[in-house]
């Protein structure tokens, strides 16, 4: 467009356009299209969104892996890596892998520091979405309300923004696989159960952030099962890794991945147990389902990689206990991104931040101030 | 503010900003304030948002009862009435009374028909929102897909907006008492029970538009009590009215209405069995303060005026089996609204529309093609 068509368009004042787009110029969020930038005279008349011009670092932290990436604008993916990383180690170290990688990730794609405009975090615990903090994070040993952004902006000073693994996976798997449905729920299913909620378009987190915690639902078989929370029969005590590899009884078989490994080898009793698994999460999921009635439920998380035998398990439930009228255009799917999703997640979270008016107040501000 | 005023603080050109005022001038939502009108010459330099200028009429509809109002764009009631009507008697009779009402009411007001800019209907049953039909609504025979806006501007040709009486109910809740909240759940516990869901501000409706059906969640002690859509132990065959009232077992008691006036006069028994149906009603509610976790929850409908009696027992299992950070600033009251609280969310949803860019513009249109 250009900036004529861009008033006529918006109603706005002809200076007000002309300012607007001179910022975003100066930000290299737009540029001049079918053409060379002018370096002085009449600027060039059309202007299109700069994808490529400015990049995000997406981060998913999980309990003992660590995944980055640095990603453009539309979302195309420049530079990645994986480690093996214990969240235990505490924030510090952890934290500086983060920012080294996200350097070494930088210098791979060629890309100047100055490109980076913002940075997207998944914690695998309960975050405080406004201040960036995770708040009594359970598997998380001293984490507790420390200041993740602060840390990071130590080296990067850009925008930092944090959620929970669960809340990322859900925008990565919307983002990515069904952007027009405006109502989908994610089931990280792993060595937890969690939820991440979109719903009316938007991920929600409820009023003090903890929307989606569905591991201490009771399951109504009425399990006496003790949790670690102090109740009996919660979906987290009889339908994650952990629980399952417990009831299997095997040596060496303590968690999610072990337990996919036996089903993959055709293992009768994993394969039993991974179904039971699979209706206690569809008994949970059916109640979900007669609450918010999503239109798409995709189940990720490791345990997910069992396939079929879990799916058919939550299916069988949710069919069971549902309204035929929530039941019947619902797609109960595994996660295509699969471990991706979290990742593509935090990608997303980043960019939607950089593209916010607030955002870009924010560097507007920045820029007069570095100016004068 | 002034044109000027809203120029400089919009960022719109004079010419937009100009001819948007003479608009909503000419549709009356907004007014020259602090003189008189003029007629002729330059326009009066103030205005203001004209909330008494136009109206809207909320009506809700009940099993057996309806309300109606008119009300101005604040959310002033300038009329009501209140009827027993048997929503069983079909769409036509009903809808003439709905019709009548909002005539009549008009002229107790004063108002000319011109002022009346939408109205909202709530109705007892599942409603597909986008078209204003009601989809195979058990308690309503003869209205599965009737189209209800269409049949209501016959007489009136303004917008019709229609939803459930649960949602409408949410939406008078947070209108009237917590209009800070954005994460609100209204229980309606009448002769079915219902939950109506804002979550980020918005209300819920789900994919298909059956969120909040929670009457067939299984509640956790497992009952195997048949409820009549098929299953067994669901919290509408425990907890609604009709159910206490069958555990009671005494002749006349039949709904919630009965069971209320038992607990009013000491009834120990039916004390007691209100007591158990709030139990169940929280069983369910705790684990939709897990998913979704709401700052408020409000408890309403006929069984609701059982009072505390009801409200301990919903307290005791949300308290028992939720996540302590899901209820550390949870509040759990009583409706205030009571009664009023579906026939001022009706008001609230047509008001929402009338102001809406979209109704703007479709008025705007019309004001157009009748100059033609």
């Amino acid at each position: 467009m250009t900036r004529a068509e861009l008033a006529a368009s918006s109603g706005l004042a002809r200076s007000t356009v002309a300012s607007r787009v001179d910022l975003l110029l100066r930000l290299g969020l737009i540029a001049p299209y079918g053409g060379r930038s002018s370096t002085g005279g009449r600027p060039p008349s059309l202007l299109a969104v700069n994808n490529g011009a400015r990049v995000v670092a997406a981060i998913d932290l999980g309990a003992r892996h660590a995944r980055a990436a640095i990603v453009d604008l539309s979302g195309a993916v420049l530079a990645q890596d994986r480690e093996d990383l214990d969240i235990a180690d505490g924030p510090v170290p952890v934290l500086r892998w983060v920012t080294a990688t996200i350097d070494r990730l930088m210098l791979q794609t060629g890309r100047p520091r100055a490109d980076l405009a913002g940075i997207g975090i998944g914690l695998p615990g309960p975050v405080e979405h406004s201040t960036g903090r995770a708040i009594n994070p359970p598997i998380m040993p001293g984490w507790d309300r420390f200041d993740v952004p602060q840390f990071v902006r130590r080296s990067f000073d850009v925008p930092v923004l944090i959620d929970n693994d669960v809340n990322i996976m859900a925008l990565g798997e919307q983002d990515t696989q069904f952007p027009d449905e405006d109502d989908l729920i994610l089931i990280k299913a792993a060595t937890g159960i969690g939820a991440g909620i979109i719903a009316g378009g938007e991920l929600q987190r409820g009023g003090q952030g903890t929307a989606g915690d569905i591991g201490h639902i009771r399951v109504s078989r009425g399990s006496d099962v003790l949790c670690r929370c102090g109740n009996v029969g919660c979906l987290e005590a009889l339908a994650a890794g952990p629980a399952i590899a417990r009831v299997l009884g095997r040596p060496g078989v303590t968690e999610a991945t072990h337990v996919v490994d036996l089903v993959r080898s055709g293992d009768l009793a994993a394969i039993q147990a991974v179904r039971q698994a699979g209706r206690d999460i569809g008994d949970v999921l059916a109640m979900i389902v007669n609450f918010i009635n999503p239109s798409v439920v995709v189940i990720g998380g490791a345990l997910a990689e069992a396939g079929e035998h879990l799916l058919a398990g939550i299916r069988e439930e949710v069919y069971r206990r549902s309204l035929p009228l929530a039941t019947e255009h619902l797609r109960i799917v595994p996660s295509v991104s699969g471990e991706q999703s979290g990742v593509l997640g935090a990608a997303a979270m980043a960019i939607a931040h950089v593209l916010s008016p607030e955002a870009i107040e924010q560097a507007s501000a920045e820029l007069l101030a570095a100016a004068d």
